[in-house]
């Protein structure tokens, strides 16, 4: 946990309903470039013994917390994976579906197959961590290029959805920065660990 | 000009026909997150004295060195513009449409209104420029909210459209990093300045 983090989504993120938790302040939309390396930094402190060859993101929101972390890690490669309506059918990449809760959207995401190499230990990070879809889909990526998925970092985790809980129940070493246990009229509710 | 781009342009980029020019390797998909860094510092230098109080860009290419600009100007306060395929209506958001020629489709990107405020001095980064449509979109933005265009900066300028000699006739403060002349039988050739 990243009390930095934990602190600005207590001040600056607004709760919506039950479920939403809206972080366009200094995350989603404007960015806290200061937060942004500490968030790398706590990442990188996680998984310092798990000989990261390379981090894996997916466009927009990912890119930045994945950067910081690249860097703190000792300035190995990001990948972010690109998002698309379409399945592209040339076989110079790697596809997987993620269905978007929020926008009731199956979009396609690819990677190419030239950056990932059968054996690299990889971290998956991204901005949020809700149903898990997004982080299902990365992860299928790097199973089909032979790679190894060394962990998992997500910024926040919306605790009362599934996807946080799938990995820890898989085994996954999984680092989320923050989790969000609820949303109580408005009252965005942490948890304490 | 930042001589490590234009050494990893020359060593990594790929030129195809008389036009595109290929950084997935570095840039656009795989991310070189040490060039990100020194991208970023050479920005900051070259815009230091502009008293500038944000930095926008347009996702995803554009946000690692748009961060990594505002970290190395102090942390100042990162905003990325969103795609999306129609305008949106609410009144919470500036909108400016933008022409892809790559893709042959506008797109209209957006800006949340609580995120500019009139007076402020803006700098714009974006990862190219080309026919200068994304850069362009950017400034009308800046325009509806009464901010100050306080500069221009592209990791890529591809000198041979018109993008950059527009901004440079209207006398707008614009660095490009590297400019890409032409593209010769497969060969890219860099602006020697």
């Amino acid at each position: 946990m990243l009390q930095a983090l934990k602190d600005a989504i207590i001040r600056d993120g607004v709760g919506i309903g039950t479920e939403v938790v809206k972080v366009d302040s200094f995350l989603n939309h404007r960015i806290d470039v200061k937060l942004v390396r500490q968030m790398g930094e706590a990442f990188a402190e996680a998984f310092r013994d798990d000989r990261i060859d390379l981090v894996l993101t997916i466009e927009a929101s990912g890119i930045g917390a994945a950067i910081a972390t690249a860097q703190s890690l000792g300035d190995v490669p990001v990948v972010f994976a690109k998002k698309g309506k379409t399945r592209n059918t040339s076989g110079d990449v790697y596809t997987a579906e993620v269905y978007s809760f929020t926008h009731q959207v199956t979009n396609v995401i690819r990677v190419d197959r030239k950056y990932l190499t059968a054996g690299m230990r990889v971290l998956i990070i991204d901005d949020f961590m809700a149903n898990g879809e997004a982080v299902q889909g990365l992860r299928s990526v790097l199973e089909q290029a032979g790679c190894v998925c060394a962990g998992v970092g997500v910024c926040i985790e919306k605790g009362f959805q599934p996807g946080g809980n799938r990995l820890r129940s898989e085994g996954v070493k999984y680092v989320p920065l923050a989790v969000v246990d609820a949303i109580d009229h408005g009252r965005i509710i942490l948890r304490d660990e």
